[in-house]
């Protein structure tokens, strides 16, 4: 008897923000799989065996929420934001590829969230209010020419950009580097935000230019956002200025 | 004394992909501003004044709301999806920008919700598991060939590409060109997806190749999804296959 598998996301962390479809799932497992950072995050219920493992062993975590599927459990993936994006739903559909033929016939559902881009475009305005493109900085599972290539091809059509796994202590220099190659192409005076833990308590937003953006102003719970040629602020008393993308393009 | 204005996001329409947050604000509101197809998914509140206006009328809504916002009402403008990806929340600050001045003083609040792309993705398996993109094929408000250059980057660059707004009565022919455009630098048997109406009641999914892509497949519910190089299918037994696309590109 083969039980279920599903692959949710949390959100940027705020409960106002996790779907009820994913309250449910997490309430209805038996078992909760997951980075120990996000699984920090959800409610303790008795009865419920937590797998908590490290950072980036994504292909081992989806083999054991596998194998507990297959034995009959009840199992919950859990992904910060969007486990579609940038988290495990593809590390998941991996291991099952290339994994035993019974887990092809499992009962596995992913349930979509809140991704970080979004959460944050939410929290500035609308910066993402025209075509926009998201780009994993990390260079552990792509060569490093082919993220340039992608921020050279984005940045030159006008895509505003969202980049994820910008910086972390184990990549510290790949920020400065996206930036120095965005800086060949873009206005000096082009948006860039630091989004960083946004949805949580210690969330903090930093609007600058792409000729001041610091890389340091980065760490692995920041999403850095490049405006767009169109890309604009409105400026207010007192308060932080809206950052927001107009819908056109002039001709 | 002025009031408040949130700008929400539904989601894809079925209530569990409807962020807590989303819920409290239509609670909470005295006025619901939006496109009459999804304020027609929002439970009727007593006392609540609704404002339902027609497609394509973004500007107008958007002053409408901050005009009720300025005496002192609590209005809630309604979008489908995420309202930053190509729906109010940019109209909004379009609006606010030229508007007077006091708007920018006003209490606006952007939610967060649950884009077409996402729930779509979700639905497949894992297909923006690596760098995408979305474009809006609607040149209503921007220049044909700036779709067309912002298609052949995305293409020629290896992002998964999420076309919004893809078809229309008003516009049955872009698709067809963005598709022939594709179809001069992605391989023929590249994944596309025709996912429509996704977490209602007439969802319906078509995955097909570049090659065999029709977009008669189109309507303006649909949203297509151009797979990269990398994006595969895992056949099952009796279902329908997994899309995805692995996390990495070989070097």
């Amino acid at each position: 008897m083969s039980g279920r598998l599903v692959v949710l996301g949390l959100g940027p962390g705020a409960p106002g923000m996790l779907t009820p479809d994913a309250t449910d799932a997490l309430a209805q497992a038996t078992d909760l799989v997951g980075y120990v950072t996000y699984l920090n995050r959800v409610a303790v219920r008795a009865g419920q065996v937590r797998h908590a493992s490290d950072n980036r062993v994504e292909l081992d975590r989806a083999r054991l929420a596998l194998g507990l599927a297959e034995q009959g459990r009840d199992v919950a993936v859990v992904s910060g934001g969007d486990p579609g994006v940038f988290a495990m739903a593809s590390a998941m559909f991996e291991a099952i590829e290339v994994g035993p033929a019974a887990w092809r016939a499992l009962d596995v559902t992913v349930l979509p969230g809140i991704t970080a881009m979004l959460a944050a475009a939410a929290r500035l305005g609308a910066p993402l209010g025209h075509d926009f493109c998201a780009i994993s900085l990390s260079d552990n599972l792509k060569p490093w020419p082919v993220v340039l290539r992608r921020l050279t091809a984005a940045a030159s059509a006008g895509f505003v950009i969202a980049l994820y796994n910008a910086r972390s202590r184990a990549r510290p220099e790949q920020l400065g580097a996206a930036l120095a190659e965005l800086r060949g192409i873009l206005a000096s005076t082009t948006l860039v935000v630091f989004a960083t833990a946004i949805g949580r308590p210690d969330e903090s937003i930093e609007i600058t230019t792409l000729a001041a953006a610091d890389p340091a102003l980065a760490d692995m719970r920041t999403l850095v956002l490049i405006g767009s040629p169109e890309t604009r602020l409105i400026a207010r008393v007192g308060a932080r200025p809206w950052l927001y993308t107009p819908r056109g393009v002039a001709a």
